[in-house]
């Protein structure tokens, strides 16, 4: 696949919703402002200026459009997500002590620990004063049960990431806190809002769901084979950081006793040697493990793709179903 | 002021409200479980079952009842607040690297950061559905602010608490933010549940804040006067811990400049050596500023008193006016 087409479907979008997003980027900077406390924005600008691709916010905007939405709420939603997004940025990097993000080095090194903390609070809060201004209590719902399911998922790698027991089904329900559920309550409050029917409301929840997911995938499956100036991070991060990912635990569901006691050390027990990262990949492409990760998350894209046939035919949805091959575009 | 006497409002207060306390606790227990991941009730038991006084919780049922609730949502509403509280805890003992809380040691030592922090984001989540499940906008902006003013507050202490030049206005913000935008949102919500007149949620809004901050001054004041076996907190834990709290800020406003570089040195440096604390103790004795702190939470409490007078006259009423002695009368 050629760099030249697959960027073009994000691109696409952002030029298409350009004037909603400059209207998300201005509120989303008058919120994160703070008359008491200078402390916050630095925090906040320096994640939001980041350069960050704003692809969640730019979900619930193309959703409200493709369903006929012509209010001012979706902005609000719109930089609610970013603001949640935000946040989980935030409280991520003091929990995997990860010393970048997009090539940057991360909050909690330039300030600390309770600046990442407490300024992840208060976007939390900012993000819950901005739904609320649309005073849709079924947005509220979408957003308090996905707030309560990436918690969860958080919460449950915490242990199942490093333990060797954690299967693919497992491994689905951490990505789903991690990454989809806010993908899929980014599209399907875009929906709602537009007062769409509840078919396409489901569509749009199915959309985001899978794209999330795909997009994980891809991301956990990078982590391995890409370049970390195309990443922001380093080639083997989370193995170093013994996270069970998607690749790993592939193989370990085929190792041999030996393997097994590799990935036990490894992993489990974290005592790492040089030269087993190597030893990692060798057995990983040992099992085509690799392969079969590609392969899902290109499965996971597909059934993103054909979600959007309850959809409206327009050109948005046409772009959102690029976007299909634009998060996976990353692995060819 | 004898113990007998003032223990009873708090504790009548409880037996007056005790088949609702039961139903709050029975429904933090449920909404706090996790179907995927027990690390969660773990941590959150280790603060939930600590023997917390549920002086929150129990003012929101008493506000509601107050003013002639009869439905169901006080008791959501109490189990939301003790959630926001309970995650505030949680994300404090990050923050301060403390040892203890409530005579106990704090989860992230049992634990982690990593569980503190995502448990703490887990219990907000799960505040925020329950406060959805209400169905009020009115209720959800009031609580959507609180959080925000809580998160600003403890933002502004980490700049705040180790500068000098932090007033007694600028600590009132803190404190607002730390304590009492919870007690007041706790009774403002209850009153607004209850579909109470504008100048009666007001009046319950007043109490709520002058007591928080009659409660956290007093805390304060106790850092410095109470024993450990009654607070849970060892005496000079803020001192050492470089936070600017009204005692101090009261001496450096009178300090001379031998007194300045002593508090520059050991607050605002950090430089501290044995005997600091006595030092600190004998200057603030100097200009009786532990006497006019324990007058400054004297004189909150009365607010808190003179707020109550728009409220219906009724035995619960009563229990809250001698809960305004409760909250100081540990510094008698």
């Amino acid at each position: 696949m050629d760099t030249g087409i697959v960027t073009k479907p994000h691109d696409a979008l952002a030029n298409t919703l350009s004037e909603e997003m400059t209207a998300v980027n201005d509120l989303i900077r008058r919120r994160m402002a703070s008359k008491h406390a200078p402390r916050i924005p630095e925090v906040t600008a320096h994640l939001v200026e980041a350069g960050g691709k704003r692809l969640r916010p730019m979900l619930t905007l193309a959703a409200a459009r493709l369903c006929g939405y012509s209010g001012p709420f979706h902005i609000h939603l719109a930089a609610t997500v970013e603001f949640i997004h935000t946040a989980t940025l935030l409280h991520d990097d003091v929990v995997d002590e990860s010393g970048q993000r997009r090539g940057r080095p991360t909050a909690n090194l330039l300030w600390d620990n309770k600046s990442s903390v407490l300024v992840g609070d208060y976007l939390f809060a900012r993000s819950f004063q901005l739904m609320v201004e649309t005073g849709s209590l079924r947005v509220l719902d979408i957003l308090a049960n996905a707030a309560a399911t990436i918690a969860e998922g958080e919460v449950l790698q915490l242990t199942a990431s490093q333990n060797l027991a954690t299967d693919e089904a497992v491994y689905l329900q951490v990505v789903r806190g991690k990454t989809a559920a806010l993908f899929s309550a980014a599209t399907e409050v875009g929906g709602v809002i537009a007062g769409a029917p509840q078919a396409q409301v489901q569509a749009l929840f199915n959309y985001g769901d899978a794209l999330g997911i795909a997009f994980q995938i891809a991301d956990d499956l990078l982590d391995y084979t890409g370049d970390a100036s195309a990443t922001g991070k380093n080639v083997g991060d989370d193995f170093r950081e013994r996270k069970l990912t998607l690749p790993v635990i592939k193989a370990v569901a085929q190792a041999t006793p030996e393997e097994l006691s590799f990935w036990k050390r490894t992993i489990e027990d974290g005592r790492q040697t040089p030269g087993d990262l190597e030893t990692a990949l060798a057995i990983m492409a040992k099992y085509g493990t690799l392969d079969a990760t590609r392969a899902d998350a290109l499965d996971w894209a597909e059934k993103a793709r054909l979600a959007l046939a309850k959809l409206p035919q327009d050109p948005i949805r046409d772009m959102l179903e690029d976007l299909t091959d634009y998060v996976v575009s990353r692995l060819s």
